[in-house]
């Protein structure tokens, strides 16, 4: 008796639960210290000391009433967005006030706010394969249509000369993702300015509005000194999507914001619609206790010598292997490329040493696996020794 | 450049909007003191010291990685969802486990889980006049078709031979809403008992499954010793959706639940979908450390003397002031016949006495206003003489 919209999608999502349940039936037979799950983007290292700290103190000395109230407007508290906006205003040399900023229930409710502001039936949105497979979701949440850019697999950079072909006059969005889940690319300024390009030129061809929606849970997530270009400062037409589950390590809590600059297309319109798409998708307004606490902690880091000891070590690991894989400057993932071509059956023979990856099917990129190292330390030490083993059944060394 | 759904959504929007504003304008001129804002369904009760207490201890003694994580599952943590199901089961000798626990963004968020669950396109969603206008967009949302069943004025009661006559085939969900908005009034056993004969008797004749959603968020807010009705105990095909926004004064948090019996049809389905779009909604899964808290104050209760007096002081007055109204007896509104047939002209009467309202038009019945009277008691106490030289102008006494 459920939606035929959501029968496919509970077939898909099966698999993922089915291993999580493979993690935890290995958990059983062979204790949990000797299951490698590199399943999850469920980040390693706590939220600082700092957010428990402000947890507490706005709940000793704020009154309730106001803290745990609605927020007059559904974008959120007013002091809250101000504090976001200045701190972008700070770091990026943006020009952006309270008004630009909506909070949301993460980057996944502000994508969907934002594509329901704009998304007509029919209409196009643009992903750049390997991509985040809950775009597809969220595209078909709307009834737009999900228009994929095969992947570069050399660089894992946006095929542009494919793009351009591709934009259409029912183009409306076009969704980017740097640091990149699943690859942990960082898109160079340069592929930035040249996608830039090609859009005002597709807009101005078509008399159209080409909004690029940056999703950037991973912005804070980057090493080797690399710079993450801010996309509003290149195209007019761009919206922001945060969250702050990898930053803070807050995913659980569901905060993040929307960026609505005042040089976007229509931008006072879209401003007001997005508050409304908040409220009438369910959200209503982001969680008001932890906007206060993120306004609070907007200077606060999470421990990128973390991770960067996690990539350093698997990637010179997997390397060492055989694996082949580009070294990504960004987020927490691998995306490694499978030995043999079907790269489902090489997640199989993979969890045969206790190991769980998640194929790039799921991201639409065959061939590859992704492999999440926002894991403990040890997880990598203890698999790195079954990745050998494993490598031994394709390589001859 | 909006999506076209959403040009009308905003235009409404605004009326609330510019009421909001007005409330502040009014403010600036007279002192926020004198201003009589009956308007919005904000708590003015305090959530119980328990809360806070709770908040303080779970943040300050768990594992800040498990506590702000993402959930295992969608639908929240094991052990919350088994505290919510064992306390029903205590309250209402119901047979839940955690299984039937799907924790949400507020019952806003579950009802459009629910409904995404449920509802293909031109799907028929059936409501009751007067209805929480949100109805409508979240039925929008999947495309649903909204029924309205018209009100039943002298009792307020759902007009039973009406909705028997308007069940058809496309008939997928039926939701109500006890103690209702705007109306206040708890449906009758005898009510529910009808509707649940009605519902099975369609069932039959069509050959279809009808889901009953109770939307629950003014359960507890309950007087004169009047018992709420716990649906699935008279009708196999009904889901809850509860939320702890005024129960525990926690709106701005968004945290509630849905109730999927397993007696429900298809019911494995129905929780596995329901789950899957709780993730691709963009709520992922209902905030973490608020799921912990309302597990640990799950015996904790408002102070519903607080609105009862507000209830009867403000009830008395109006009627003697001439004004009619149905003495309600649950949630914490008054839905007053306006003494005009157009009660927009009604409204604009009111706000030169400063005091704002909000037109039953907006709930599916014209000829109404609805007062929220979680409000400050004093703010009664100083509208009343207003509402009586406001009624000096339609009633001859």
């Amino acid at each position: 008796m459920i939606a035929e919209k959501m029968k496919g999608m509970v077939a898909n999502s099966s698999a993922i639960r089915a291993m999580f349940e493979e993690g935890n039936r290995l958990a059983k037979l062979y204790g949990r210290e000797n299951v490698f799950d590199f399943s999850l983007g469920n980040p390693n290292v706590e939220a600082p000391e700092a957010v428990k700290e402000a947890l507490i103190s706005i709940v000793k000395e704020e009154a309730p009433l106001e803290l745990h109230g609605y927020t007059n407007s559904n974008a959120g508290y007013e002091e809250v967005r101000q504090a976001v906006a200045e701190s972008l205003n700070e770091r990026f040399q943006t020009e952006f006030s309270a008004e630009n900023i909506l909070m949301t229930v993460g980057a996944a409710g502000g994508l969907n706010v934002i594509l329901k502001t704009l998304i007509n039936p029919q209409e196009e949105v643009i992903v750049f394969a390997p991509y985040f497979g809950e775009y597809r979701s969220y595209t078909s949440n709307v009834d737009g249509v999900l228009v994929e850019i095969s992947p570069d697999t050399e660089t894992f950079q946006p095929k542009l000369t494919e793009f351009a072909e591709k934009i259409t006059p029912k183009t409306k969005a076009v969704i980017v993702n740097t640091p990149n889940n699943p690859t942990g690319v960082v898109y160079s300024e340069e592929t930035i300015r040249e996608m830039a390009r090609i859009l005002e030129e597709k807009q101005k061809e078509y008399g159209t509005e080409i909004y690029l929606i940056s999703d950037e849970p991973y912005r804070e997530l980057a090493f080797d000194g690399v710079e993450v270009p801010y996309l509003t400062k290149y195209y007019k037409n761009t919206i922001v999507a945060y969250s702050y589950s990898k930053s803070l390590s807050l995913p659980g809590e569901r905060i993040g914001y929307l960026v609505i600059p005042s040089e976007v297309a229509d931008s006072c319109d879209v401003i007001a619609a997005a508050g409304v798409a908040n409220r009438i998708l369910g959200f209503v307004n982001a969680p008001t206790l932890l906007q206060k606490v993120v306004a609070k902690c907007i200077r606060e880091k999470t421990d990128l010598t973390y991770y960067n000891r996690n990539r350093e070590t698997l990637y010179e690991g997997l390397i060492q292997c055989g694996f082949s894989c580009i070294k990504p400057q960004g987020a927490f993932y691998l995306f490694v490329k499978s030995p043999i071509e079907d790269e489902k059956a090489f997640c199989e023979a993979a969890k045969r040493y206790n190991i769980l990856l998640v194929p790039g099917s799921s991201f639409g990129c065959p061939g590859y696996v992704r492999i999440a190292y926002c894991v403990a330390y040890e997880t990598i030490i203890g698999a790195l020794p079954r990745f050998q083993e494993l490598a031994k059944q394709y390589f001859q060394r």
